[in-house]
């Protein structure tokens, strides 16, 4: 089977995770091999631990997500990643890199991500407490095409994971049939560049 | 099928890279996926582009290689990681952090890897033109108990490769019967935590 990156984007507290992890359990339960690449879980390991929160730091995180994404769906896994990803351009390049691409926008409004804030990250931020906080100091540009958008003020994650599975059907990566750009593309040929150190 | 990590190791030059690619090839003859994670070619990609050749920074480099290996053997691959990644303790923290893990020392004498030199690093870094070399001016600690070493001097890749498979089955990875750790591991249990921002 065809592996695919699918790609979820939001505001912090939107319902991205929970939805990816929703996702994540359906898909398995057809039978695909499923890994989830949560972005707030990465900060604590090797792929992202040295970055901080400047925007040149934040697309090089999303780029190093997309790039294990990537490598695993060029393997026939289903890539769920779940990231804030704030900036339109880093999103449309890795779907350009990824090719068999599926964004996702979970569209629930600020002022719900605001009143839920689970964990008081959006209090601390309107209090200035962190700084390069998407939605307060720094911008979440939403995508103008994606996918699949969906709010999840009202909805729970497994029902969105169910229409979000049905239009990944729709699109055909699920059958495996038409999933695209994996097999001849620049990166895969970058990467027969080799050189010598490491 | 279970993944597994094969880690190679050894001196600029020595070979790594060719036994790799055919062991991949080899491993994929027999049904497998197969990932060929190259440290040489991934110095250009997200994953590594920003890391030079100090002691940290390689530390770092090798680390996220097999964060990237270990994503994938636990998704069934098996990925083949080919890299200097000079330190023994290095190695043997991404030994502990991966469970199902094949070390390969290849042993190819530094002799041999300065006369050949089809790149002229070597000649390079024994004139001063590049620093932090390992092998001259930067150290490179062999393993002490490899699943498998090597000496490529004399033996062509593949039948250095067809060896290492038989190892491999020998040690049952390639079965996929016993392959350890993957399943309940503190990687795993970290990545289960979560933040908020991206």
């Amino acid at each position: 089977m065809k592996g695919f990156v699918v790609w979820i984007t939001g505001l912090p507290g939107s319902g991205k995770r929970a939805l990816a992890r929703a996702l994540a359990q359906q898909l398995q339960q057809r039978g695909r091999q499923v890994e989830v690449i949560d972005s707030g879980a990465l900060r604590d390991t090797p792929l992202a631990s040295s970055l901080g929160f400047s925007r040149e730091e934040r697309v090089q995180n999303c780029l190093r997500h997309a790039f294990a994404a990537k490598l695993l769906a060029n393997n026939g896994v289903v890539a769920i990643v779940s990231a804030v990803s704030p900036y339109r351009e880093t999103r449309d390049t890795i779907r350009s890199q990824v090719g068999a691409f599926a964004e996702v926008a979970v569209t629930t409004p600020k002022e719900t991500c605001i009143d839920r804030d689970t964990r008081g990250v959006w209090a601390a931020a309107l209090r200035g407490e962190i700084r390069n906080f998407t939605g307060v100091d720094d911008p979440y540009e939403a995508p103008l095409s994606p996918e699949f958008a969906i709010d999840l003020s009202h909805l729970d994650e497994h029902s969105a994971a169910r229409a979000l599975t049905a239009e990944l059907s729709r699109l055909e990566l699920l059958t495996g049939a038409t999933a695209p750009g994996l097999d001849n593309d620049p990166l895969a040929r970058e990467l027969e560049d080799a050189g010598f150190m490491s």
